[in-house]
């Protein structure tokens, strides 16, 4: 099926004006798009890492969002290996760390709990992201993914956000952390945890396309929440709960540990 | 991989003690588990709906949540070939039609745009709600997976929301139009467009296991939404965008107004 059918069948067609209007116009501020005549505006490239066991929700929100920017977007894994999540759907990659086309506009990596632990020093996987994040237009993560970055040594220098309940754990990797939902820092966007994906990939659609097309994005996705609950973060949830979901971070924190020491010695310090 | 391990991988690692102890108290006002001794709470049994080119975030938002709930999830197929959704990822079903296991907890429908109006006449699909719908103990939709569970005969006399801009279409199917975000009438619980399935199914969780395990969910997946423009409803965002949206409709208004005049024939009116 052809990138122009596909979008058809999902919600871009009823954004299909809207791309070629909004999108025509770059973000006020947004690097030129380079090549490519008249006013259609350059195909964003989006790379997305996948990994065993992570989040999916993680992957689909900010994929719905890049969908809707008509992006061409690739799911990087190790290999052509579908791998688990943790809702059970399996996510096949569509290209490998060696394969993936260069001058990405986006560098993105999800989250994951032991998943993310698992690969935290997967030499592969960060040498991936620590080539293709020195030259993508902008290098990003929702959640745990964050650690990720850092272990690649990306965001030594840069405000970040993570997961909250990892988020403590960025100064590791040399980041500040940031208990802003969303964190732009030049050109590294990164998210809170999970749900913050949509803030996130909005934020993004916006510097990439410019505001209307992204307020586009947001009426079709209707977005306009109304949690149930006042306890989404740990100052709402209260000090009781949050301290018993940060207790189960244990593997995490020794993970993120462990690529601190490594990235030290490679610093030689 | 066991269910239980399949968990401890996933954000369920963060609610293991959650889900014991918030789990064996059933909310206030929920129907007795049946069979089942001690303080272990009943497993919950979800049925998803999935059909080609569905949106896929309608199902994984929801489907994080009916996860934490550690509730068995079968994914529902009219076979097991994998269906293609409007990102490109494929889900495939876990079960089919005629095999889905019965006593439902909860059968929920996604939406779609071409893949609802393809299916909106689709018998064994419409009948496999039917008569699933008669016996769950919730019967669920969001975004235009309303309009399905409405030709399906299950909004008949109901309150109902589903998304914006097929929001006035839902009385074709003999329902209520409801502008809430989620709306809860009896057993019926529908929610509006795409994300509104986040807030559709902490609510859904609240109501199966409590406010509390709702609470904790909310937390784990960080949902305390910072929308960065006020455009994810017609209101917000206005009614000159909200109209270039709707414009797009068509086929859909097609398809629910073919599948009110079949249940009027039905009817003998």
């Amino acid at each position: 099926m052809k990138r122009r059918e596909f979008h058809a069948l999902g919600l871009g067609a009823l954004l299909a004006s809207a791309a070629g209007a909004a999108g025509a116009a770059e973000a006020p501020g947004a690097a030129p798009a380079p090549g490519g005549g008249g006013s259609a505006p350059k195909k964003l490239r989006v790379g997305m890492l996948v990994y065993p066991d992570m989040v999916l929700l993680d992957l689909v929100g900010p994929q719905t969002v890049f969908s809707l920017l008509m992006a061409e977007i690739h799911l990087v894994g190790r290999d052509r290996q579908p791998v688990a999540t943790d809702v059970g759907l399996p996510v096949q990659p569509t290209t490998t760390f060696a394969e993936c086309p260069g001058s990405l506009d986006v560098l993105f990596v999800p989250g994951g709990l032991k998943g993310t632990v698992a690969v935290m020093d997967d030499r592969a996987l960060l040498g991936f992201l620590a080539e293709r994040g020195r030259e993508a237009r902008y290098v990003t993560s929702v959640c745990t993914g964050g650690l990720l970055l850092g272990a690649a040594g990306l965001l030594r220098g840069y405000r970040a956000s993570a997961h909250w309940y990892v988020r403590d754990l960025l100064p590791l990797m040399g980041a500040t952390a940031s208990a802003e939902r969303v964190t732009v820092d030049r050109n590294r966007v990164t998210g809170g945890g999970v749900t913050a994906g949509l803030d996130f990939a909005l934020r993004l659609a916006a510097l990439l396309r410019g505001d209307e097309y992204a307020r586009r994005i947001q009426l079709v996705l209707e977005y306009d929440p109304q949690p149930p609950f006042a306890a989404g973060s740990p100052e709402r949830a209260g000090a009781a709960l949050a301290d018993e979901v940060r207790a189960r971070r244990a593997p995490l924190l020794a993970a993120a540990r462990a690529a601190s020491e490594r990235a030290g010695k490679r610093l030689g310090t």
